[in-house]
């Protein structure tokens, strides 16, 4: 059972968030709000969503598991104007999500979950370093990445994060001292991530005001930040490449 | 003969709406205004076109039929600038229409009507209920449907006007009652439609702010709006699809 | 040895023109500035640019001559923000140049000059007309005349200067009288080029203020203009067509 009215732009936000590197997901829904764990079908990246019931207008829910299609529920919602409240009521007998926005009322055919890789057990990461700055900054270095390689470097040096990609001939690098990060928590941590993933995850990570890397060497890193705050929490957890050179 | 004077705002937005299901139309000009009826290649959907001699800012002309390529005419116009008048001079013996904005002569060559369509007969349509809208309402109905279907479904049952497109397992509905319509005369309507068609027509007809549906059973749609008001007004008909399901 | 500032809008523009016809330039390194000629691979269309050192925020350098590769250049600076401060620096011995804006470095491999075309000889033209007009009209005209054609004329006619353009069967024409223009020496001018390469030139020539044309009778044409006043000025030499009708 689920009964919710939400802000249109908080709903997008989420779901573009959620739907980088899933286009298909098992929502858990519980009273205190929905949350969503999965991984990519490459197992490189894995994403932990989690929404809480406080970020609704309106929500009643008892604890039940839905499959949902990411891509159909994203194009829908594009057409949907600003500021709109979409309200959403599942309908478990009929298996299907109804959204009312302005008037207009979609119908969605939820997916029977055991179709849907089931969710993933979360690895216990002790990762030395820890980075907090701003989700443009990470944004800027990713893009300007992209121009010259299709991996970079994310690590900590001393008091010093960097972000670095070497093309065949050419090199980008970013230093941020304590002065320009939010907080950094010290240690050595120097690993190697495909671009590819970078770049779709700072799609949602480059509008967020606190981003939290943590780092470590040729480890994982995860991507913390809030797509609203207080609302809405996503934690990316991305494998690292072997280096290359 | 015709030598006029218009805003391009307003030709552009005419020819828009016009060249929405035909490429190269036969104009009738008189000395009230220009008129176009046109059907498409498919044979599915009618353009009847009317701009006033009074949208012109300066009007003169005799009767007369010319041939004009509606590309090759909205191609051109797209570079004029806003707010710009532009002057419009026929000559008949060279066939030429000769256009003039901002310092810039364009000479668009006429098309021999005797090679385009000729005008059809407008059907005598009886239709049931006619219903008054916003153009955007329509048009984001059309949108939303878009995302699910290639048909939808336009009908009024009781005192409410609805649209509704279904997709193999989703389903969008909008459904308008009274206080929500300019205006609704009720009656027996439900008919079915090419989504292709009802996407180009919304470009103009989203733009107006009444829009007037008649609408009957497997029938027909009309589907009129102003362009401009009191200068421009187009009527577009529109045959019913077979149901599909 | 070069190390300088200067502002990314500044920098931008002026790549931008340069690298209308070629992607790769001998960079002529200077006391007083930066300056690069260069030729298309066809020899249609020839470039004279000139970055004079009062055109950065601070600059030092020694005479000396790199190679760089423009597309990579144009590529790295379009991440950039507007109003940042670009830092250059020339490090020969790695025959690297490093480029550092808002904390971001980036360091791009300088190519050997000597696989480079050479400085083209730039031929000293008796041109009898010229043309002073602002950058927009240019730009209109040479928009307009691609609608229909893949050539344009260029000439003057008394105390006219006009532009035009045939297509097969329709034309377009802009003619501007002395009031219209910034300045005109009147002298017999009427000369054929393609439009492929005006819409290049006037990507960048469409945003001056001023463009001066000297243009003869089938001979080439000099297109020159202030990327920024007092600081980048650029000059394109571009060959006639034979007359195609």
């Amino acid at each position: 059972m689920l009964k919710a009215s939400i802000d249109i732009d908080l709903l997008r936000d989420s779901i573009t968030a959620l739907s980088v590197i899933v286009s298909e997901v098992r929502l858990k829904i519980k009273p205190d709000g929905i949350s969503v764990k999965a991984v990519d079908a490459a197992n490189v990246a894995m994403v932990i969503f989690d929404l809480k019931a406080g970020a609704f207008d309106s929500y009643t829910a008892e604890e039940t598991e839905v499959g949902i299609d990411l891509v159909k529920l994203n194009d829908i919602l594009g057409i949907v104007e600003k500021k709109t409240l979409v309200d959403m009521e599942l309908d478990m007998t009929a298996q299907k999500l109804h959204l009312n926005f302005g008037g207009l009322s979609y119908t969605l055919s939820l997916l029977d979950p055991s179709t849907i890789r089931s969710e993933p057990r979360v690895p216990q990461l002790d990762l030395p370093a820890r980075v907090v700055l701003n989700g443009q900054d990470l944004k800027r270095a990713v893009k300007a990445a992209e121009k010259i390689s299709d991996h970079m470097t994310l690590g900590v040096a001393g008091d010093i994060f960097f972000m670095e990609a070497k093309g065949d001939t050419d090199q980008v690098r970013l230093e941020m001292g304590t002065d320009q990060l939010i907080d950094l928590k010290s240690g050595e941590a120097n690993s190697l991530f495909s671009l590819d993933y970078l770049l779709d995850i700072i799609k949602s990570a480059g509008k967020a005001n606190e981003v939290t890397l943590s780092i470590g060497c040729d480890f994982p890193i995860l991507i913390e930040f809030d797509v609203a705050p207080n609302a809405c929490h996503v934690t990316f957890l991305l494998a690292p490449r072997i280096e290359s050179d």
